[in-house]
């Protein structure tokens, strides 16, 4: 709240008892009366001022409105950091010019197929392995995830590949266990704005994976970023996945603009998640293609032995040929535009 | 998934082993034969083929689409059970003739106003007291409630008032403190789809308030209550809050056709909570009254006893003048529908 | 173009170089230097700054960011105008305190089918009768509408009825031919920014019922209508028709929240039609409703003698029967909210 | 409508009547009736059946609804025409392995502007030249172009630089005119549903190049693309522009994977327009190369000689040498694809 508008027929009362108000939050005031508007400007630390008294003072008589010059975010924004945040993790960094992918099946399904995936996707070039353990899914008569039981065959194929590991986590209750088996956290598009969820992440020293919700701003996103960070944990890495619009000719529509706006205004770094933003396994690979053009530090694709046997998302799987196909053409890509993959 | 449709190209051999996969799973199958396309109609009990099931037959080699016609909620589905549940609290019945009005702040912010709104809602004939301990905010530097000691305040209200409580609940955790103090469990709009506390209020012998998710669709809706009913709580309320669309004028666009379309597909009772859907309080009265007309079972509405200085929610919250003067209209307009408030 | 905000890096010069351009427009500026951010208020008559100049401002060296604080459109303003604006037709007053009913087939179809509706809406107690000659149809092979042959029904109907005729202009071309035979200009959804036909309305005596466009917000709504005006026409009724949004299980999602919002912010009568708004014929008694207990000046509604027949938008009508019911129910909506029908 | 599911209490009447109904059309059935539902499926030349006879149908009794399987496009679709099509203007060829850049001032101003930026993107690399003499804008008090004098610049342009002219139609009555000196007729996003301005264009021989609507659907898009072709004219060329989405940090949401899903389900070419897409010119560079790797065929870019003072869009346009350097990047993208530019 740096600037209020007031209303045509607001009184010097009106104006005086709003100086009066904001002078109490140690706050000063510019004060220009136009012909047909007077507009109070606010200077000094307006982002102290929260949320709530901006609304309190937009409902002051004679306010007709108030606005926020100055980002919500404070501790995600390229003001508060200029370089590039660089996320290591076993050697890999996440930020850096050499773009990182994380690929495997949506869920883990049995030990076996996971270790079969991980060794193909590794051998494809993936640097990191992703598998949930715990899903979560629209209907409750869908499978929900393997649980421990998952994430110890996660471990098993990490060890096997030396692949760290990517996993989501939808309650507070599991971090314990997750924290044993999983590199990075991932905080899924439903969970976004889980703000106890993400105070909890923010507590712990592990890379959290942020997806964007299906309908959130950038700005809603970054200030969930803000809440992780708020409790000392600046590992974030954001995670574009498509949102929710009234096309339904895809799952989502991939937002990839989001990618070049994202690295001008906060430091950290961002992927991007095309088997999601499309939802058809036959559009992933030009997406993907797109996601390194427009400037992602990383992909996340879904990759499954068997798409057409996969317990979920088989439809927007990519079978490890065409993964590995891809990852070819998307070397040549990254070159194009002066990344290494 | 009930109707597959084969692509032009597709072989005898893809649909022998598509038919071969269906009889595997007990279900029998109509074969129509077209001039440009084939279709497979699914004969059985569909409904136990899963969200994955049907993802992977999509990808069966010579397949188009597959489309379900059967609705994905059962419990939930009226269908299932013709009449309207009716759901009874201290006495008040939601979902039947009369129409229940929840009223009160956003968050409670102290002990005095708690009971002084709580008072004057009830004075106006607010028949529930709605206010938040835990708040969800968008910033982690905003009021993030009270906790206990706003339940507490909360139940010295309901002692007072003899008004029953509504208050969200943000985490599973919290499920017991929260048991002891409120009457109606609220999810929240952001945690319509946080289906682990979907699953912990469906084991409990509590009604549950299901907020719309922003973005969510009726049928996800939908699913989100066939959760909490899938675990035995069949007590849901559903509240529409307003979506996400194009438009910033409002704070949401409040999708009140919801309410007549819901009534025709589900038995559970819906309210719409206009404050949230419009975001400023001088929209609410029209749109509670058009709430009304539209069929709604109940309304939920954000009072305060001084706007300008509320914590949260300021902008979209009527004083309490204006709330008793709106029961009176509510009042005419329920009459005109043959409903009474 | 009210306020200008510097970036944190804009110099000196930046700022002496836009206060030269504003002041060669004759606007005088105000200057607060926060801590973080420069602001410009912008002071003098600025609504004479184009649109295009305003995001010449934007690309300035160190310019942040410009944001209008007054309304882009004047004559369409409330605060141009305080009274509502009444539009007679026939004896008919849009905007004043009876609700006008507009009732009526999609399209004419034949002499005897309209002559046949219109009867049956007249008796209803419809006030003005709706039907479309010149059909605006997603496909190429639906039916387009008899054309000037349509127009003769309806101007038979007229003279049997005595009711008024409101049809769709699609094309400037018909304007002389539609002129002869109709009594409201609908300017449908699709071409609401069809800036040159809405120039042409504009230099006509005939009232426009102006249809929101399928993702026009309400202030390019009102730009719309500030487009016919400034060509002399102030006659034009808004007529809500439902936004596109992501939910799918209605036509269009029925905004009725921008009623009661236009009814602040511009002196234009405001109608709603259900029938569009939901796509589903037994949605659109309890929209009717809502839409008048909103604040509604009139409504727009499909009927067809025979919905199973119809050349289009059969799925959406009122059967005569159901219409008259629901015009009783109307009644008694329009008198809870002091309002005749 | 080549499926029909019938409602649970459906009787056998319901289902004699709508067979004989779709026997009178020529239409055969195939019946399933299942546990829950009967489902007909309609054997025959359903693509002859309109959206007017399946909205009809959907109201019958006993219907609970009618689904179409094939698409309702014929011309415009890959079933019809295997090979891409290829359009050629003045020796180039759109659709082809050659990648298309069409560069220019969103408006034409003045003649020596044009003259300068002509020759600017002529060297930079650019194709074809745009620039617009009628423009649609928000605001009747906005520049609207210079109208006949604007297109005889730009055939001044086009003879100095050989460049083809790509230019708005807003009006039918225009088109005469417009064929002088154009050479590729723009159709905009606003005029994407102006059905009768796209049968005028449909009866020329000129190229047309076809927006996406702000909120159209791609299967709308391709409807348009089919009254096009309808008449006979068979080169359109598809321009993703970005939608309208509930972000508003970029101008619109550009969806870029509407171009490799168009690749696969038509013949047409597609080309990106980045620059409206997202509305910054600084993100203009990094979206342009995602769409070259997505699979466009053809990018469009608004360049202004100093987009400080243009008149129109300066917030979105690319300085000559910005373009210039992208041109240059964009060779690298181009043929990391496999493509040339």
């Amino acid at each position: 709240m740096d600037i209020i508008v007031l209303k045509p027929g607001a009184t010097e009362e009106d104006l005086r008892h709003l100086v009066r108000k904001l002078e109490g939050r140690g706050l000063r005031t510019h004060i220009s009366k136009g012909t047909e508007r007077t507009i109070v400007g606010v200077i000094g630390d307006t982002s102290q001022v929260s949320e709530d008294e901006e609304n309190a003072i937009r409902v002051m008589p004679g306010v007709e409105d108030a606005m926020r010059i100055l980002k919500p975010y404070k501790l995600a924004s390229r003001d508060f950091k200029k370089d590039n945040t660089l996320i290591e993790v076993s050697g890999r960094v996440i930020g850096g010019k050499r773009i990182q992918v994380i690929a495997g099946p949506c869920a883990v399904e049995n030990r076996a197929l996971i270790l079969d995936i991980a060794a193909k996707v590794k051998d494809a070039g993936a640097t990191f392995l992703r598998g949930g353990a715990f899903k979560p899914r629209t209907s409750p008569y869908s499978f929900q995830g393997l649980g421990e039981e998952g994430l110890r065959y996660l471990d098993e194929a990490r060890k096997e590949t030396g692949l760290p590991i990517v996993s989501e986590l939808m309650d507070a209750r599991d971090i314990e266990v997750m924290a044993k088996y999983t590199d990075i956290f991932q905080i899924g598009t439903r969970n976004m704005q889980n703000f106890r969820l993400l105070l909890e992440v923010g507590s712990i020293n592990k890379p959290v994976l942020l997806k964007r919700g299906l309908s959130s701003t950038i700005k809603e996103w970054l200030m969930s970023a803000e809440y992780i960070m708020s409790r000392g944990n600046h590992q974030v890495i954001l995670c574009e996945r498509g949102i929710r619009t009234f096309e339904t000719s895809t799952r989502n529509t991939l937002d990839l603009s989001a990618v070049p706006l994202l690295k001008q205004i906060t430091h950290l770094p961002v992927i991007v998640d095309p088997s999601h933003g499309v939802g058809k396994w036959d559009l992933v690979a030009p997406m993907a293609k797109a996601a390194v053009a427009a400037g992602a530090d990383g992909l996340m694709i879904e990759v499954h032995s068997n798409p057409e046997e996969a317990w979920s998302d088989g439809e927007q799987s990519l079978r490890p040929d065409h993964f590995e196909r891809l990852m070819g053409e998307l070397k040549t890509v990254a070159a194009a535009v002066g990344r290494e993959i």
